[in-house]
């Protein structure tokens, strides 16, 4: 990882702010002959896409995405690519900033918000776009999205699906989590009865002016066994910064997570049995990831998302002055911005698999050695 | 960070397996000038080693660090240099294996040990040194903790201190959390009283035959304003990776992390004045990061660890031929792997910020620009 | 180096293909608080813009630069900042290509045109796009000496020159060379008296629809001792990838080079005496680079590009499907794409060196240990 | 490219002073399952070792590696592995420093001698390891070797072979060049009419002892088409960079190199036919690369190496007081260093082919597409 690009094999570079002309990214060292059009990308943008409800933001963006680089329809050889293909060289995405409203931007300019990393910014650099947080503002990871749909292209056979599992205190009953129902509800919830606790929820919070946190759950299926490699290189390693990376994260657990904290060997350890297709883990608590290599069940992560920073209570802060000041944050706001985290977290876990696959692919030629097959 | 490398200018690579010969590490992009000796390695070291406690795993190993390359007493102009210095060339360390008892493996030769990353690294590669744990074992911390203790050096006025501070279900009360007293009893407890508790615990665990999990808290303080990068550079993204790449650690939290997810705006937003040396916090949810830049305040993580995988009691399991087996994991172990990682998450979070802080210095000439300074 | 990026610190990823809508980079790593506006980069494209004289090819392009990111102009702040200035993030750059002449193509489609890529691009992707070369257009070069605009930039005191010093079998004496000429013909010469020989060659070359290859001289004046660094980041290392990367590139040398080759110990070595600023040296075989790293002397090299591929003559070659044929390759082209190289070898010397500055800084601080000083 | 690492994928770490206890590397990536042992290594380094010769160091090492970490001899699977295999893990290497004459250095240690990296290395870090040149010593070479010795046993079906071309100004004749021959003299000629002329000349340069220059070409055939890949990670740019980076190189050249600059494109780009086994080219200019790809010709470059500046005649320097002295290098030295540049010019050519293989496997899965074959 660099400053602004992750990634080994399967490289993004993102750039942008949220006040710019524009946004984007450059994937580099994708496989060439994918069918790839930005029918492929939009819809995933789409799922991110704020101005959706009453609990995102109002900011109204078509998040529109174009691609610059990298395919080609070869019209000489259609037949054999079957229509607009990767050709392996970088593919330059771009998102035009349409709705970069023309307000006031004073009186944050030279004051540090409480909780946002103006300060952070002003002290490295000395200078900072503060029209909407500039490069702080989430809308950087509509670039991590359009990066995803692409790796999820690569993916052929997995399946990455995200839920927010958890609102304020209100936390969705583990055993009732059914992914397959996320999309019934506008809150990602993986339950359909936490529903209407986190309405009520986020109504009061709304209305206060105030937000609230959450933890988002991911699970990647059909990932086989082998991916991944030791140490620095461990796929929980590369998860947990990819994750870490996204705007207002400030946790991330594998499997059983901070709860194995609590649990005796016996209790943690997944046992094995021989199944149809290779073993069979008993249950899950490695979150399918052992030594840093997947083990073939499914990859399961966690990531917990402070409350919104802005918000509508009078707070203490400083300015660039030096000044005690008093300080509240207008203009529209997300009161729970880990809403908008999920299309963030499974894109950011399908960059870390399609990077993980292709240098699996290169140490070892891509297979899994499978128990009594020797 | 690559498959055994991590850093970007601070580079750490490590090498060696359990019952090699030896184990080490190359640290590569270490300033100049810098006095070092084992003397300064080797105590870190020593708080490292198993065999210190009835706790811990029995292997007695002395661990002696040799440096073998890139420091230099200078003879001629020792005047100047004042002893043995870093010369700025790539410094190689080496552990010798020393207590690599000479005992049966042949059970596991071919077996899964559940819990363990056996088959992970089987399905990858097809062939793994199974003697100890081979390049899964935990002796591998021996050269991080090596690294870390450079990297420490680098980091003139930055203290960093890690204690545990939850054991199986036994946590320490966050308000009595005092790193000073950890080094008076042999749990790294940052609380007395937790103490009695513990032992308890872990005597039970022990006679048992089981293991437990543990969470592990770091803090680093005097890590000035401005040390990391937006995006994929974040001090928090690099901070999350390198303690998940710790063996065994399954989750990582800065500052409040998932309990920031409960929290309301208000609650979670550090918000600030002005102290004599610049900004203030008032708190410190944020861990001392915002937008993946350091504030001067603590950098503050947890790091959970799951129990150790072997464990006395039959599990059941399959082997290479693909038979199902049940299987004891025999031999020395330790209860609590836990009790031996807060070096290592102290390492590891010392070679984050002197990487970071050879980046910051890189693109900024490494100052910060203060409130009211300009 | 990564496929499309290069650089460690100061990073340049490049994307774009010579007839899809647009080419661009991405430069990441860049000092904050530089000024900088299109208007920096866009005199050092127009410099690189073919369609300039009969002696290249006349693609018009306009070759408009706009920078999408990381530049801001702090309204609030402006009296420090003075005006448009980098903010420390991605600066994101992009050409729109216009000229994108709507000719047939189909004739080199499936045709591999000898001396081009095409034989190498279908073999590696099995897909390519032929409009214009694709991605291996010297198109793609326009965003490199956009990027080496920037690096002029933070390269405060270091001056970077180029020349053509040879074309076909016509080479300047090296004893006339004088960099400061070369802008007062159009064929880069440091040398007046060569300009009407080569005039003669290229007009004989362009009307029997031949090509020539060149060689490129550069030299960077004000380079501080210090820079780069041991082994495998030796500053001549990354030269000699920067400008091998660089399309038509066979060759690349620094100082004396091959000559040395047949020079004996005494010729070569360069003789040191002191003078008002520090060691200097007597003669610069090194080409200002010692061990890697830079003396404080001129850094010069020497760059050898092969004559364009693109000829009127019949050629033998193969095809897709395994045919063989005869291929004469039309349309606009470069008699001696040598011409266009020189701001592309003096931008790409210009990025290796800010990534050096940046690095040397990183782990010295930036300084140099001057003799006598200590 | 890292300081002291090279490779992408295939990832080299040397380490090591010339009179330091040891030097070693530390090679990460390699696949799995090969058969690797020190007898695999040790031929390739008593290739390069130094006093076999009277024209070479009188330097007695015996140069033996040992391969600590990375490999396995599965006892309990032997039948399957069928002896000592690499294991996917990094694989450490270390070469002890035997002979480190005690002689007195103190001459040099404050002295900065012409043509070698001394005060270079005193500028950017302030101090350096005199000793024997230190980190700046061919010894560092051998840890390439070693490297080199696996890279090798990774490329299946390529043969790499170098030999000396030119010693001073004598070259061979390019007509005349066998491979196969390299062995039957002691200065590594691929033509045995131009031994006695070389052995004449450096008779004569050793008795003046005064030094000279040399070329070293490399040849790698059965390097299938489509390995490398554009723009930054073009296999020719990677090439360079790894042979530029070897000590006292000045020069590299791939295919026609430097002579292409003088060529028409009629005689400089080589035609196509189809052969047997897929296209063939009717000449070989372009160095069995275009546009950074691997064609399926002889990859073939030359390196250019400056005389060794270690010579006997007094030269003008300063030191580090900044005091004007005059010089004498006394000691074992090389007349021609280039005659020990040919295993190490191999080596770097082995691994920067091995990664390119890695990497092509990955983006790919390895196959090239065949003209006709769709």
């Amino acid at each position: 990882m660099s400053h602004n690009t992750f990634g080994h094999l399967f490289r993004v570079t993102t750039w942008g702010e949220s006040h710019g002309p524009a946004l984007g990214c450059v994937v580099d060292g994708c496989p060439p002959g994918i069918a790839l059009t930005e029918a492929d990308i939009q819809p995933w943008l789409d799922r991110r896409r704020p101005g959706q409800g009453k609990f995102v933001t109002q900011r109204q963006e078509p998040d529109a995405v174009r691609i610059l680089s990298g395919v080609f329809q070869d019209a000489a050889t259609d037949a054999r690519s079957g229509g607009q293909v990767t050709t392996g060289t970088p593919i330059s995405m771009i998102i035009d900033n349409i709705d970069q409203r023309s307000r006031d931007y004073s009186e944050i300019a030279t004051a540090f918000r409480p909780g946002h990393a103006d300060y952070a910014y002003f002290a490295k650099y000395g200078v900072r776009d503060y029209r909407g947080g500039g490069r702080q503002s989430a809308r950087e990871t509509a670039a991590r999205v359009a990066a995803g749909a692409i790796a999820r292209k690569i993916l052929a056979g997995v399946t990455i699906r995200g839920a927010v599992v958890q609102i304020g205190p209100y936390a969705v009953d583990p055993a009732k989590i059914d992914f397959s129902v996320t999309g019934d509800n506008p809150f990602w919830a993986p339950d359909p009865d936490i529903v209407p606790i986190w309405e009520d929820h986020l109504e009061k919070i709304r209305k206060s002016g105030s937000s609230t946190g959450a933890i988002v759950a991911v699970e990647a299926t059909g990932v086989p066994a082998g991916w991944g490699a030791p140490i620095y290189g461990k796929l929980d390693a590369e998860l947990a910064a990819a994750c870490m990376s996204i705007n207002a994260a400030k946790g991330v657990e594998i499997g059983a997570g901070f709860a194995a904290a609590a649990l005796s060997g016996e209790e943690n350890a997944d046992e094995m049995r021989m199944g149809a297709d290779g073993p069979l883990f008993l249950s899950n608590s490695a979150g399918g990831i052992l030594g840093g290599i997947s083990t073939g069940q499914p990859v399961t992560a966690r990531v917990a998302f402070k409350p919104t920073s802005s918000i509508l209570s009078l707070r203490r802060s400083v300015n660039e002055a030096g000044e005690e000041i008093d300080l509240r944050t207008k203009g529209r706001h997300d009161p729970c911005v880990g809403l908008r985290a999920v299309p963030v977290v499974e894109a950011m876990t399908a960059c870390v698999l399609a990077d993980a696959w292709l240098r699996h692919r290169a140490q070892t030629g891509g297979g899994a050695h499978a128990p009594g097959a020797i």
